[in-house]
């Protein structure tokens, strides 16, 4: 390829760019060696003793997914789990102190965050019990719902239902079309949905067991639609578990995974409710019916009320990097103690893991999911600074709610691609529910596209980035974007401050169009991906320009032609976080030999970005094609290095067999192979081996061929 | 972007190479109009008559998958299918005539490949009775073992296992360790299994339902070990289905799909056989224990046995490209009738199919479909020449393995992702078993590590490239790639001729080296894809010179350090294949409307591998910087050129609800539309509807203002 290469001609290589951070502490002299104890410490994060707790509770068999169970026995399994939780007082810590919570919410969701080790269908139905049904009670309504309310959501008494989605409008929660009427003569709303596709589906706890609702409708009183609120009903008898009159439903059905819980479908008649179980914090209806409102705008007031959704994605986005923990500590183990080929040779052979295509597999997903662990962490320290009250200024919420925007679609992929991946590096027993690659798999689907489809998030994240990087995309809602960001995930209101303070570094073009010289180190790593970001972002803001005066149906059509690079500024973004995350945590590790190491599974993470997207680089004239041309090599020499450590790595996430639950990860198959090698072993020494019919032929061979020369 | 291209500086633009092929019919002035009905029968293929009935009989709701029953019923449930497809005459056409067979091998494969519509259980249990099982006895043994066996395995009367693998050695046939000691002194083979990792795994019918099974093993005789060879063993009492004595095993247990098929363990602690039971067409053994066979050489015995495994990889390809249309099939109806925003609104929305990203999710791998459908009839075509004997050289069989080799890894994967950007493309919907997405998902995940783990069949395919660029490497037996290559998957004897002519191309190095203007037309297309194929392979050829000639360990060093590259070789091999025989189908369509909107398809599935490996193409000179960003814009225009006739795309599939059985691709999703809409045009028509708070905030502000001022 050298010959070739240097005939191309690319540009010629400039100094590495002048955005450099401090250079990280030289490690030239240091011994690679993981402190396995204090770097597991680190990953356990702020909330350590409460992860600690929460696996203590995973690790109890009365929770695991029994696989194989059909899906009517495995609702009432995880049924059962849910009041198991109580009992352990594992739900409580959101709740207000007033109904005996504790009000730690990062410490609630970091607990929430490792049920997914016991059984995903567990961690989501408590999900939809907690975190949605009773955090709308708590967070939408007022202090007598509380007192009514909280208590029974909590010890499971009423177990209920989160109805925002409805068939016709999956992520579009504005244009949902269930109404709640106000009658002034009976004091009531009047719940109703109008035609087949405002029926509530995918919900929760709505095909069986779900006798409370949270249900969301179109406010209507003396003739005015002030949009989408949030309503408590009563959905079942809590004695027959019939429905009330009115009310209607049907049941979804087995699903791709998550099987553990009933999600279905609800429909109301004309169902009437006090005027008092409207959830009222952020809108109220008096008794005459008269509309008031703390917040004025309706569209802020509507993204108020969707703004305690975030909860769900930074729960998500933790539970998905738990997942390929755990996917990866398999995989890796298995790999260190499975040789392919031979046992009955008399050499020893490699694992699979001394196999570069298997290091590569394996490793590339170990570095990103450190980095998404990471970023999963600051993402969950910023949720807690915000619901805690300690920084809850709008911007604040906005960074939060665009952060877990930006987040949770890369780990919720990156837990299905590395589920995916060991599992096929493990071969027919990855297949063995057994070994649960599949089980995980299935039942983390789903999260790509709840609680805000990946594709909807990630736009809504561009959409920020053209706003901070241009005041005329602050006020856009129309076109393709805003037909997306009008919606559920919308629940993001988007506005000032930049991430990465895009605006004011693309002013400054001269550092940023330089091909970098290095790519090793860390400053350079840094200046490459934050200028794709800043440069991507320039580029469909120019394009986008004055799409905000354009007829709607013009304007719509241009954002449609940049949707692509949108999706993937955004995307580049994201990434962009998960680097500076882990970045940021390198500075934290104290022990040298570990920082060592890590810095390894750093660069392995920035490189592999860089050559994900190395043709931007190139057209850019970002790299020179020389230094282009490096970067796989270097990625090869990264693995190598990193191969000594990789069991270190994963015993740091601190999984125990009791987590993990998987026969290949017990050393089972390293006891299998001792026995085949101790049997040829014997045999050898024994002089009863039967004789190769190869070998055999060589020999005769040798012997005829004197004879015939 | 443009602005900033322009400084970049990329070599200047070379003229086209010249090594174009006559160039299409011009389409200058032809109406793209899809003729469905005869794309449909052109996409049938050479077994129209063959697929269309199995097809029918996949539609009988006997051989539906039931979604969500437990294991141990769906096995039940499998097994009697299969015995409808005994009394439906669906299993007999591969056998021998003289037991009432067809010896049609490419019809067999045909009507199999279209079983994945009715349950993939369903599909791969028979794959175990007849093409893995009774194909052994037809294959391996001799008349005599065809009118013993192969009557009873027809009709299911013995229902068997085809038990290859063991634990400890799944793609690593010549390394197994279960042993057939001859005994002449009672004319039998004692069939037994040294230790734990010896145990036969992943065994279909092997749990439950077997009685009688093909068992590979060591042959011995008089002192030498013969190699790996198949023997026929009775299992179970086909009456009271206990094991006989000496054979145990156990149950595999839930899988990550597949669940109608009872894969098990086996074991043998010296159970005793008749001589005759040794399948004996490759290799005899007489009453006093001389062995004999017609092959003289181990190691091409061994590949010549192991040849009839490309039946499965034949049919596997074939199975996956069928799942990839049923999933684009409902997701792109699905599109083109959800609207995901406003019903309530006055305008009409683009449905989720004018979206840029959602077409570029859809359409790319509705090409892809399409080029992996084209390629594999050609595989299936190729296979018949060989297995009907019409061209059965040497040659031809290592053409056909290879050919296989590189075809299966990129359908099983590709259907893998298609039905995962589909589930997800259809959101919360796609989620629901209802629409099966999840459910062919988790079944056909296997079929990317079963019959050749894909990673392990492309370094077969790579080694063949080498083999053809080089001499050299025709010998190649060790390192890496031949610690691959004595496996399962080695069932491929890889020799001489060049399926694609790297060799003689690669000398003519002038025609490669400049940079395509055009990418266009279907020359540069095919310009650029062989080129990288041969530049790749060149590369790995001469980085590997004289490996052969190193002591063992430092050659598979070496050979370690590149099998990242030598597996991309592969794969841009196998994606080459693709191309070509898309390009070779287009040149078939007798319609110039047809063929104008398939040729966008081809263009999108070529130009697609051109920008997945832009980085590579720039890097290396092929194309310039001006050209490589005008690739994504190309991209993007013809998907708008698609999306008229994505439909008719899918339509030309032929299948219908009775195949596809998802609820989003019945037109529920319009009739829902419609009734929305229905109901806000009457509401509004009526004066009754609600006003909109904002739009009375408008007013009022409107009103207020002139006051003010």
């Amino acid at each position: 390829m050298t010959d070739l290469a240097d005939r191309t001609g690319g540009p010629t290589p400039a100094p590495a760019p002048s955005v450099t951070a401090p250079a990280a502490p030289s490690s030239g002299h240091v011994t690679p060696v993981v402190d396995v104890a204090a770097l597991g410490e680190q990953l356990l994060g702020r909330w350590a003793d409460i992860r600690r707790q929460a696996r203590t509770l995973a690790a109890h068999p009365e929770l695991h997914k029994i696989e194989g169970m059909p899906h009517t026995e495995h609702r009432r399994r995880v049924f059962a789990q849910l009041q198991y939780l109580v009992e352990n007082n594992a739900v409580h810590r959101a709740f207000p102190k007033s109904v005996g919570g504790e009000e730690d919410h990062g410490g609630n969701v970091a607990g929430f965050q490792e049920l997914v080790i016991a059984d995903p269908s567990l961690q989501i139905k408590a999900g939809v019990q907690w975190g949605l049904f009773g955090s709308a009670v708590m967070h939408l309504g007022t202090e007598e719902h509380h007192r009514k309310w909280l208590p029974g959501i909590m010890n499971l008494d009423i177990p209920g239902c989160f109805a925002m989605t409805e068939t016709g409008h999956g992520s579009d929660v504005a244009s949902i079309s269930t109404t709640a009427n106000y009658d002034a003569d009976t004091e009531e709303f009047v719940i109703h949905t109008p035609f087949r596709a405002a029926w509530k589906d995918y919900i929760g706890n709505a095909a069986i067991d779900g006798t409370g609702a949270v249900v969301f409708a179109q406010l209507i009183t003396k003739g005015v639609n002030h949009g989408v609120h949030a309503f408590y009903v009563d959905l079942r008898d809590p004695v027959t578990k019939d429905f009330l009159p009115g009310v209607g439903g049907e049941d979804d059905g087995v699903k791709g995974g998550l099987n553990g819980i009933d999600n279905g479908r609800l429909h109301f008649t004309h169902v009437r409710i006090p005027r008092t179980n409207l959830l009222n914090r952020y809108g109220n209806v008096d008794a005459d019916g008269t509309y008031s409102s703390p917040i004025a705008s309706p569209g802020r007031r509507f993204f108020t009320m969707l703004g305690t959704l975030v909860q769900g994605r930074v729960s998500l986005d933790g539970a998905a990097v738990t997942a390929a923990k755990m996917a990866l500590t398999t995989a890796i183990r298995y790999a260190t103690e499975r040789r392919q080929f031979n046992a009955s040779s008399a050499t020893d052979e490699e694992v699979l893991l001394d196999y570069q295509r298997h290091q590569r597999r394996l490793f590339t997903r170990l570095a990103t999911t450190y980095a998404a662990g990471f970023a999963s962490e600051q993402l969950l320290e910023k949720f807690d600074d915000v619901f805690s009250g300690r920084t809850d200024t709008d911007e604040d919420r906005q960074d939060l709610e665009t952060l877990a925007a930006a987040l949770k679609p890369l780990s919720t992929w990156h837990a299905l691609d590395t589920l995916q991946e060991c599992r096929e590096a493990c071969g027919g027993a990855g297949f063995l529910i057994e070994n649960r690659f599949g089980s995980l798999r299935a039942d983390l689907d789903v999260y790509a596209t709840f609680e805000g489809d990946n594709t909807v998030l990630l736009q809504l994240v561009a959409k920020r980035l053209l706003a901070d990087y241009a005041k005329e995309f602050r006020t856009v809602n129309f076109g393709v974007l805003a037909r997306y960001v009008v919606g559920q995930a919308a629940g993001v209101a988007i506005h000032r401050t930049g991430l990465r303070g895009v605006a004011q570094f693309v002013a400054d073009t001269g550092q940023v169009q330089k091909a970098a010289t290095a790519i090793k180190d860390e400053a350079s790593q840094r200046a490459l991906l934050t200028d794709r970001v800043q440069t991507m972002v320039a580029e469909a803001g120019t394009a986008l320009r004055g799409v905000n005066k354009m007829p709607q149906q013009k304007g719509a059509a241009l954002f449609n032609k940049h949707q692509d690079d949108l999706i993937e500024a955004a995307r580049a973004h994201a990434e962009l976080l998960q680097w500076e995350a882990f970045t940021e945590a390198l500075g934290h590790v104290e022990d040298p030999g570990t920082r060592k190491v890590l810095t390894w599974l750093r660069d392995l993470f920035g490189l592999s970005l860089i050559e994900k997207n190395l043709s931007w680089y190139l057209m850019n004239g970002r790299l020179s094609m020389q230094r282009g041309r490096t970067v796989g090599d270097y990625i090869n020499r990264l693995l190598v290095k990193i191969r000594p450590h990789a069991v270190d790595l994963v015993d740091a996430f601190g999984l125990g067999p009791e987590h993990l639950r998987a026969a290949v990860a017990t050393g089972a198959e390293k006891t299998r192979q001792d026995e085949a090698r101790d049997y040829y072993r014997t045999q050898r020494a024994s002089g009863t081996a039967p004789v190769d019919e190869k070998i055999l032929l060589a020999r005769q061979a040798r012997t005829a061929k004197p004879q015939a020369g």
